[in-house]
């Protein structure tokens, strides 16, 4: 008899959701079927993405249903199998996270890639934030070694891969970051740093400096002021990858967009919004291109890690306020196990 | 001795133009030099991307200067010329429109093509607002026949035309006017009209009512409550074609952008701005398509023409209040000849 304790959303939040929309519940699971694992997770990952499946409507995934257990990426061994892929002890990722034990069919789990990195890369630099920066770069804004890149969030756990990604292609990098330390980390690796906690307008003077000849492309995570501010500074024919707009992501009314849209046709830009889960058929591309670089150690990654299953609710809320450098983890063994 | 009458601008506007902006001059046009060739305009065209050049501000353009005479489209007839490629009666087309005789190198003047349309369709169906509506649709929104497709301002010179030109294709068409004979007309074309002056959400209601199952392709003249409306009702992975946004063009203040702009990253929109101008590459693949559909009645092509150089500042303006049904023009011949 194995128990499963999960977290589960009891409504739907309205704006900024409270600690008190998600409780902790048990569970004993039942007996495992043919095809089928049992997983002890080790790590779990939160990403702003989450917030809107916590809504109840349908947008690109479904949302989450009310009292059953959450979802998203996670990591952890197998404790037992009746799949003829997996035997006790593989690490696998999957995205029954939220919850200490997993009990999955064998298709919906995957084998960690063979690379020389720490085991919770594979929910960061060489994971989904990892591949959804890489694609951003590559697929959707096309990026040329001439271009200067703007990336906003540039410390967060996709953000930061972005700047580093495109330094490494040999383009000027400018990043924005919401506190001195991140900025600091940035400025430390190449890229100029910039302050996006500001007006339209202070911000639109800062990214004129940082950038006196304006970006090519813009790689978004932030939305509001931000692009507001990017659209400003933007040259023609520029391009800008949504990645994500977390400064949405609370809103609880229709917030004003930027006032400077017709940018778009005055600049003739190309804005295009992408979801990586639809994209994974280059995820082996990206691992064999980016796999390699971690190794070698060409590029960082911080991580941000809550330690025990409990700490989950708090390490996701804490990413609308900032509190992350990098990837937002939750570790598992230990404190909690 | 020839003189050209021609109009200037005195000042820059702020906002909707007055027509004291405007003034008609006269000047006795220098000798001609070799290369050069005189033209007696016959039409004239007016267009809604001219106020952007009325700012003293480069957006994609040179601004217009004070005191000089205006530039536009223009359809005339060679009255004396010292340039090889050209003979007097010759029928071409340049860009030194707002004046009843143009003098200007020969290499600054085309030919008019050969089809059997009345002169002035190449200042429209077959000319710059044609092209437009051709290479949104074709090239900048990658239209399918299986699309569903939005166009706005569809009574418009390039509305009108990416209307049908969809149409033709085989598209589901619903098109937007602001007057109920300018959606007559759209009906009898098979175009779902519906009327873009309302309230985001009215317009939303209606667009969801004439397209139960969506858009796929937006074709954006208008911006504005338009735009929010269109984000509202595009389907994923929808591409937007912004060729002209005439809700803003006489803005004084920035205006709120579409408070829903989370929808291109929701629903993996691409939104791209594009100016034919830097795509006239395509002109003759665009002419020898929609040439022959022309000549055959295929498509249809309203003008609304004001008669006399002294109305082009009229015409111009007129633009801004839906004075139009498809392409604007000005006659000179005749009651101002």
């Amino acid at each position: 008899m194995t128990d499963s304790r999960y977290y589960v959303l009891t409504r739907r939040p309205n704006g900024m959701p409270e600690k008190g929309v998600f409780e902790l519940r048990n569970a004993t699971l039942p007996e495992l079927q043919a095809g089928e694992v049992r997983i002890r997770n080790r790590w779990l990952s939160v990403d702003p993405y989450m917030r809107g499946r916590m809504d109840g409507v349908r947008t690109y995934i479904e949302p989450f249903e009310l009292e059953e257990p959450l979802e998203g990426g996670a990591l952890g061994e197998v404790i037992e199998s009746r799949h003829d892929d997996f035997t006790v002890g593989d690490r696998v990722i999957h995205m029954a996270g939220w919850r200490d034990t997993a009990q999955l069919p064998g298709d919906q789990v995957q084998p960690l890639p063979n690379h020389e990195v720490p085991e919770q890369a594979f929910l960061g630099v060489l994971g989904m934030p990892g591949m959804t920066a890489w694609l951003g770069l590559e697929h959707i804004a096309e990026l040329k070694s001439s271009d200067r890149v703007l990336v906003s969030a540039a410390s967060g756990a996709v953000g930061s891969l972005a700047a580093q990604l495109a330094r490494l292609k040999g383009c000027d990098v400018i990043g924005t970051a919401g506190s001195t330390s991140k900025r600091e980390w940035l400025e430390e690796r190449g890229i100029r740093a910039v302050n996006h906690r500001q007006t339209a307008e202070a911000l639109t003077r800062d990214l004129q400096q940082a950038a006196p000849d304006g970006i090519d492309v813009y790689y978004e995570n932030v939305g509001g002021t931000m692009l507001e501010a990017a659209l400003n500074v933007i040259n023609p024919f520029g391009r800008i990858a949504v990645c994500g707009m977390i400064a949405h992501y609370n809103d609880t009314e229709p917030a004003p967009g930027p006032s400077n849209i017709t940018h778009v046709l005055l600049r003739r830009l190309r804005m295009q919004g992408f979801i990586v889960l639809e994209h994974m058929e280059h995820y082996p591309r990206f691992v064999s291109e980016v796999g390699p670089r971690v190794e070698r150690g060409e590029i960082d990654y911080e991580e941000t890690v809550f330690e025990g299953l409990k700490q989950t609710p708090d390490a996701f809320l804490s990413l609308f306020e900032g509190g992350n450098t990098g990837k937002m983890l939750v570790r598992l063994e230990g404190s909690d196990a």
